[in-house]
């Protein structure tokens, strides 16, 4: 793949019309961050544009069918997931790119998509905890996590809502490229990274659990 | 003006080639959250499309000649920035701008920009600590602060660095509509707000505070 003749790790982001912008470019900030080690691709099920759920709108840089291998595949949330969850076409094309990537991950109710794949079936998983009735509703075969910033179970990732996939994204970068590379990455955005993933006052203050 | 026949409040993100990614859309997705009262676009000095820094391209909604009003005016950092602070007309359409919008703010070293335009002489601000020599010696009429999360003087707010603009944007939501709704879109996000502009370990890790 022309991508890979440098070396570098191939990161996919899934994009879709009502793509949620946080979801989607706090991680891919923590992942920018190491240009000599990362390439980012945002993909579609179409070219051209899509709007996100905010207004703007970003660039489609390959469809599903144009990638061949990547090494890292993220999906986003946001309201536009209302609709892909019953887009078989989508669905099945994440899922067959899922089935060959190394790495995976959701963030929010991203993981409503990677739970209809069937992918995670049996796996322990979050999602956004606002939404969490919903997310979880769209397949009873996952383990669904209420409190957790985000899950790791074998090649997935799942985060909770919205700025939970940045901390996520950090802790990939750390099981990638080592604790220091992401205590790096933090400070350069300025940012106060939640490292642990069990740290999430979300559940509670959306009536997940009770203390 | 067409976008304010709702009486929504027009909120302008400037972008440009090299802009950074969540200098952009962490400030974005808390503004995109109250889409009841705001209205978002990305305004660029010509259409088409802008490319960021990671890589990831944006959709230039208006250009500068095409935008009358806005109520608030934001511009992120990013790499860019090196080159638009000598791109005279890219400055002087920032600062035409900038003039009649009532509320004013940069993330990061967009604040190098915001300097470059005279608006904020004599005014206290602040900029990404690790570029904070590069971006303050574009202009030394500016009181610039050290050790700060976002300054707010004046009409204008400026922000430290890339994840710094989420709290700061999450502070001028607080002085239009409340703290409240402030809170109520952070946790919308799951994301657990910075208030308080004077904390900024970055300052300290970064060299230019010694405790």
């Amino acid at each position: 793949m022309m991508e890979n003749n440098d070396n570098k790790l191939q990161l996919g982001m899934v994009v879709f019309d009502g793509f949620q912008l946080l979801d989607t470019f706090g991680p891919l900030e923590m992942f920018g961050a190491l240009k000599d080690k990362v390439d980012i691709l945002m993909i579609g099920e179409r070219s051209g544009i899509v709007k996100s759920s905010a207004g703007p709108a970003v660039v489609v840089d390959r469809t599903f069918d144009e990638i061949t291998t990547l090494d890292m595949l993220l999906i986003p949330g946001g309201m536009g997931t209302r609709r892909e969850v019953n887009n078989q076409p989508f669905v099945d094309a994440f899922r067959k790119l899922a089935e060959r990537t190394p790495h995976v991950a959701s963030i929010c109710t991203g993981a409503a998509i990677l739970a209809r794949t069937g992918l995670i079936d049996g796996l322990k998983a979050t999602t956004n905890k606002r939404a969490f009735k919903w997310a979880t509703s769209q397949r009873d075969k996952v383990v669904w996590i209420k409190q957790a910033r985000w899950v790791e179970d074998g090649k997935f990732f799942t985060s909770a809502g919205v700025s939970a996939g940045t901390d996520m994204a950090l802790a990939l970068i750390q099981k990638l490229f080592g604790h220091d590379v992401a205590i790096s990455v933090a400070n350069g955005a300025e940012y106060e990274w939640n490292e642990d993933p069990h740290h999430d006052p979300f559940a509670k203050l959306n009536g997940l659990i009770d203390d």
